[in-house]
């Protein structure tokens, strides 16, 4: 069995476990005032270039965004966001939970743009509405998207424009970095956003994920909101331990850049096949068009998931590879096409 | 001036202020439990056929939205709504507020069908996703429309199908009942709606609005979610009377058949001229289309409110009628186009 | 029947009701945009000798305490609250809904102290913990009890060391301000409370709450909570009526004094007859002890309510009265003693 | 240095570290539908003697009783916990923030009688205030105390007395199962709680816990409210995998056993040189009282927790022994005191 579901189904990177295992005796002050979530942070202020920057360790991704959104947030403040957007659809109600409203904008590929955020705010025009307070993006977004630096810098222009913060959902940041497509640096991400998060969960971690605040607004009593939420880790050094492994030599972005190396492989050896995408292949998630029969045929020998049942009968399937993937797995998956 | 901008902005209609002030001075019971809220009860159980309804008290619309809804759902349950509906834009997130989804469906009129719960209903598949669990619809709608009673019939099968509430706004249900579109009496919706709403405030209230309850998985513990919103009034005497003097002589509809009449000869008068509407004129709100000149020179001696800009440069604004609009009103605004 | 169960069993008093009455079908614009409440406004600005106060008009006592709260509070903070406040105890849980602890302070009459609120501050040393953020007191408390002008500015002080807001609720102020024990202007309170509200329920008017926000700190936003709160009401401009009535010559301290006069009256007959009192009687309740067959007896000829069963098996019974308790009811009640 | 400060400053025990590395590059599916979790579940089922069960992993101890409670009760209801429990003093305000009162009870060593709950729910007899429905228990609780079976059979009893349920927070679960004065078996605690948790995190593990819910009321939509709230861990493998090691030969009542003996070594040692305890020692947390120079004194070279000044100057010190506590850790600090 071939897997391309997602890219979530193992544990750490082989250097990442590593770094676990050489500290797994040593004793450690908790939630993350250990040594190792305070070199981390170090590291990460002088890699993004923001000398103030706060920096939170939070032990996953749908954790993460209900608690920066629920502090960045006051009550009557709503979030902007793709209609496809994780948060919108597949968190459970996760930021409603929290009170507030995620005001969806449709896209084609995930990617909001200035444009769809003046016409919600646009729209919000009267004191019976809630107020638009953040832009919340996804960098790669759900359909494998990336931004380029002068989206970031068109949307950050118009959040300015608008007095709205720009949160950044980077559950796949190492692919979007790691995307031949990409011309964005950590350093422009962290001068564009407000705040924005380093997944580790899809990008080689065992688990966890690490919030970068940029904006001294949305920096106070940052950690009392985590507690109240259940985020704040009790054995926090094991979140800075894997960070640290995954930014020595920037393996983060290394990681990335295999997942998407063997993303494009496989994006090439279809279309070769001349099959269409629902969405232009530019990092680690590929969305083929086939028939049915086609989809059900693949399913007995690699999983992987249904997308969307199109109106002219044929489906749309999600491949996802990521560092763990070889070039047998994608070079098994063409020969079955 | 001549007043159209809404239908909530005088005190109550004399019969019921008297009731009001023929009561001022009885001492009575609090929380609703007093023989004003009990008798008009056994009315309401009566007219409606629904001799185990419960019946209850609250202050105003948004609060019995926020409330209801609040009682009638789980954490992770979501509401079906019109994008066009109060609650999805008009309640500055009250409902979000409560921590749950509203799953909006866009709708030409506000008016919900079985078809777009299908929809809704089929995408939401996944354990990641809410659960849609209430249908929430007002009649008349935000654009003036009236549910028949086959549509309120195939709603209800609908509803029934996939296992979901189906809970009917009545800020404006005076209106409903009166319009000359209406073929639904308040016993088809009792039979029809698991919760529903008269709406007083809008209806010839001095202020107040009364909950039904038809279901008995709805009814338990819903005066402590009153209460612990804010919502159990403690003179709940005043919206007893108040409902009491309404429900006598069927006074109720026959405000609601009084505003829609204005309605009717304000739309007549308005369509004879050549003016479009943005939608069928057949209860007391009228949306007719003409350029922004003509809208700004009518707003010298009229109160309206401008509704949408349209694409081709003209305005849809929004008349108002109720159950105190006279005649000379709308000869006055008619004489002005 | 004699009642003396609480002072919110009848409508308004007749010059508030009148009011209403004058100004039943007066167009107003909505959401207290309208002209009685910016007049009253301005009235309340001058009495309380804040230029640039805000003030909001809410229906209900319950739904203005969690409004308040929640708009000045941040998710992580708590408010500081005697343990037999109505916010801790008689709300069912309306302020933890809005996702705030309330932290509860023992006392004998109500009345929170520097002390008490020293402690809890001091006690909350931890990020682990909430932190304190509002002191919660009400003038009358629920025992009848009255700050002194000492007492507030004590309060004031201990706020300001600790970084806190006072907020004073005043569903009795008018019987607070009307005690003969009491030496606060309401020039005193605005100056030294963040945040109070003018109660109307109990005090006079038909209904409806008067929130003053002296702090520049926590006006931003206010109307936004109050209506995803569902507490703006539509038609605003009755509470404003209601309001300008009310302080028009004074008439909210009159009635105050009227009230406690009567409650002065019973207690000093009460006491001539050799009772004890579990508190002082100083304003409007009065809580006699006796024996449970005088108050079993008591219960055929008058409607009061039970307070407390004491160690010792005699009975701790509350007496309420109003503007509308006559110095017959009092006479009749003392006569069964 | 000594470490005594607390129990989680550790990774994992060796032959839990060892299960991870060995299923790192182990393709899973994701959200605890693995095949580890499923073979922990029926595991789980098969010690606990409840076939019927339901197991659910957690990455941390707060988001699992915030999950926990939040899913087990209607808005209006409350728990019932000791004052000096976790969730009423250390979590941030958390299960507030969900939107659920906390009722407080005094305790000397954290332990929750019937008589305590009784008197809740007597006070809790009016419509104005919330429902109590869960009792929430630590064992052992934040004091060390240990439950003993009597106790829990008592205590259950009363929660069927009153429609209670009763949850218990099994963060230290081990250290009360290993405790000497330990009677209750996990069949015992299954039998008798509607739900409890396995913590890990304390207790061996590189951190996670585990719930089991019994009672059948309490478990349809369980993953959604985690879900909601950021507690359905994507890579629910890694704690299935731990806690499939941790129950294989009872490791984990082992490693508490471990850890109590060390405890009561402590306990012993410093009995022996005449120093009091604030609470009977009876798990791994040891609080003897001394000087506060004492106090300081030893903290040059150990590190551990003050607890609590107390009035006569002396103060009660917090140790706290894990399974890695060695017995030159307990010689080295005797030989302090």
């Amino acid at each position: 069995m071939i897997f391309l579901k997602n890219d979530y189904s193992l544990g750490a990177h082989p250097q990442v476990f590593q770094a676990l295992a050489d500290q797994n005796l040593t004793p450690s002050d908790s939630y993350s005032n250990d040594t190792f979530c305070t070199e981390t942070t170090q590291l990460v202020r002088q890699i993004t270039g923001q000398p103030d920057a706060d920096v939170h360790f939070i032990a996953g991704g749908t954790l993460t965004n209900l608690v920066c959104l629920a502090a960045f947030m006051r009550p009557y403040e709503a979030v902007i966001a793709a209609e496809s957007s994780h948060i919108y659809t597949h968190e459970t109600g996760a930021i409603e939970a929290t009170g507030h409203k995620v005001l969806p904008v449709p896209t084609t590929d995930g990617k909001v743009s200035p444009e769809d955020v003046d016409k919600v705010v646009a729209f919000h025009d009267m004191e019976q509405m809630v107020l638009p307070r953040v832009v919340y993006i996804s960098d790669t977004t759900e359909m494998g998207a990336v931004y380029t630096l002068d989206e970031l810098k068109a949307l950050r222009a118009c959040c300015d424009r608008h007095g709205l913060y720009l949160y950044i959902d980077g559950a796949r940041l190492a692919m979007a970095l790691g995307s031949s497509y990409n011309d964005v640096t950590l350093k422009d991400m962290a001068a564009l956003a407000d705040a924005f998060y380093f997944g580790g969960t899809k990008c080689g971690a065992l688990f966890g994920e690490m919030v970068v605040i940029v904006n001294d607004t949305l920096k106070p009593h940052f950690r009392a909101i985590m507690r109240q939420n259940g985020a704040l880790f009790a054995k926090g050094m094991l979140l800075g331990i894997q960070f640290q492994a995954l930014l020595k030599d920037d393996l983060y972005t290394k990681l990335g850049r295999q997942a998407d190396a063997m993303g494009q492989k496989l994006a090439h050896g279809i279309g070769a096949k001349g099959y269409e995408f629902a969405y232009t292949p530019v990092s680690n998630m590929i969305f083929p068009v086939m028939t049915r029969e086609k989809a059900a045929e693949l399913a007995q020998n690699v999983m992987f998931e249904k997308w969307l049942d199109n109106a002219d009968g044929t489906q749309t399937i999600r491949f996802v590879t990521s560092w763990a993937t070889t070039e047998d797995d994608i070079d098994g998956l063409l020969a079955l096409l």
